[in-house]
């Protein structure tokens, strides 16, 4: 892949902006300009860009050696272990005035680079890096919707399975099995709460045996060439009571009020209050405990955020979630989740398993 | 377990050096004092620890739900979505003189925290931070013996595999079976790097098959209850050729020389030099691109670092890796690795897989 294009856009943005050199730390922001996957910590690994002119990649020479220099774009600055890679920004940084970094740059290196350029000034790069990544171009969006269409398989699969004795663990090594056999390069993570642990959003998978009478919520993803989907069903074991079914039909519809509020143009606050509204007039106001959604791209959570106030103007190619969910400390959760991409007129459900209560009975 | 301890020590290096209060972001930092597991990125989880009183942990109203209250050391306080947590760190930093904040803290937070505490000077926590961490306890040096002597196993038992014919990949899926069996929780990392692909010593597995003549490099690990393993051995499929073997001779001699030269008192720095001018005098200098180990523990890299000119004295309770190795461009690698504690009268080795030439032919 071409990453000079996705360079200029940046130096674009940069000059708009007034800002003389970005600096990335290993990040998503690093690999959606540069391709790198490098970790944070440890060796400093980061893209130096200047506003006009070659981009400089700084890496350790022990890394070095496994790059392929013809697809790095720009420069290719090496600094061997027991040297200090900062001595390199701070000659490249000398004398420029105002200096994007990215959001993800540790203060490990941030302090002493604000105390040994005293003349310039560093601000978040994120007001020039975030309108890039936040349009996917076309070869994003083909992978965001292969793999939500994979993900929407595995819900097909999972929900044929009986899960009554089943644990939440046994549960969601069947999910990575099929995350990975319906055309997923790996897992990306896996959330089974079952019963009251579907009261907990980020629940912990554990060893709790799913029992009939039993809501599950089943949150999970895979990753296509670092796009991920992310896709989230409540299933009932056997007939679910009646408080169940009305949470459940409350969440639903809330759901659909949502995703039908996407539009080029709608803010993404205005997303959130929607589903909140609905929530709150089933009465399950007291409930809720986050927000309605959030980006989704070489981070599996990123801008946009569908929260409170939040007066981001939606765009044709933005893709997130829309995942309304009530929580019933001690007693259950449920929630929805689909990933929907903003079209030209509207939207575009990336998930299309189904939404209707499905009972999981054998 | 019981954080209050570690917490308190904390706060006594805070006092020393004159820190008022103490901003620990995502991070082992955190796992060390907390026992928290938080992911950097998105919503913020951090500790704010004063020099005196209790301690006060920040995380998303999300996330409180899953949270044992009675493990975790102190005041909990929660934001939800849709507000700034960084607004509740100023009201708290209101005030104090100097703060010191982890190496992992995002520039996302730490700029908008200076430009809104300008009294405050902002300072790096890691003085503070690991000399308590770079110390192993009991518990500590327990799980990383157990999860070496483990990796020992599984060098036995791949080692007995005839590996001419395989790929590299299906080698590294070999590994992470093996480290599972062998009592680790879940694999940490693997690298198989043969023949020409051993001298790019981070080399990603790829699929190249093994074939009779090659070196081998593995260097894999596997963590329990959050501490790894670490182990690199290199071996030779088919009688290897006199240079081959005369590059594993260098490395396992100048590997020798490093362990030997672990003992308290003794400089971080010195045991590099004793490494590679081993390396040096056997005709490989132009060949090392590493330096010779580091520490392992909350984290597979961390302080102290064997790089020249460090000059970190050694102290009983450091656990780090010895492991210098040569790479021939285009042609193979070499690298010997184990991981060794420095006890109160020299060094014991933690890995005890054999550094004599293992010849894999069947």
């Amino acid at each position: 892949m071409d990453y000079r294009p996705r360079l200029a856009r940046a130096q674009e943005g940069m000059r708009a902006r007034g800002l003389d050199a970005l600096l990335v730390a290993p990040s998503a922001d690093l690999t959606y300009l540069t391709g790198l996957h490098a970790k944070p910590g440890d060796r400093l690994t980061a893209l130096l860009l200047p506003s006009g002119g070659e981009a400089v990649l700084l890496v350790p020479t022990l890394e070095a050696a496994g790059l392929d220099a013809a697809t790095l774009p720009g420069e290719l600055l090496q600094w061997p272990d027991g040297t200090n890679p900062l001595d390199l920004l701070v000659a490249r940084l000398d004398g420029a005035g105002v200096v994007g970094v990215s959001e993800s740059l540790w203060a490990r290196d941030l302090l002493p680079l604000l105390a040994r350029l005293p003349n310039a000034r560093m601000v978040s790069a994120a007001p020039v890096l975030q309108p890039l990544r936040v349009i996917k171009d076309e070869t994003e969006i083909d992978l965001l919707r292969r793999a939500a269409h994979a993900a929407d398989r595995v819900f097909d699969r999972i929900s044929a399975i009986g899960l009554e004795g089943r644990s939440e663990r046994e549960v969601a090594g069947l999910l990575e099995a099929l995350l990975v056999e319906e055309g997923h390069d790996a897992p990306a993570f896996t959330i089974v709460g079952s019963g009251p642990n579907g009261a907990s959003p980020h629940h912990e998978t554990g060893d709790r045996r799913i029992a009939r009478g039993d809501l599950v919520v089943l949150d999970y993803g895979g990753s296509i060439a670092g796009y991920s989907s992310d896709i989230t069903r409540t299933v009932a074991v056997g007939e679910p009571g009646p408080e169940a079914r009305a949470a459940y039909e409350a969440v639903r519809v809330a759901q659909e009020a949502g995703v039908y509020a996407v539009w080029p143009g709608a803010l993404a606050g205005a997303v959130d209050t929607i589903t909140r509204d609905a929530l709150d007039e089933a009465g399950y106001g007291a409930y809720v405990v986050h927000r309605t959604g959030h980006g989704l791209g070489q981070e599996l959570h990123e801008p946009p955020y569908l929260v409170a106030d939040d007066d981001t103007p939606l765009e044709p190619g933005m893709v997130f979630s829309v995942e309304p969910g009530v929580y019933l400390p001690g007693r259950f959760g449920v929630r929805i989740e689909d990933i929907v991409l903003v079209t030209p007129d509207g939207v575009e459900r990336l998930n299309r398993a189904p939404r209707e209560l499905v009972v999981s009975d054998e």
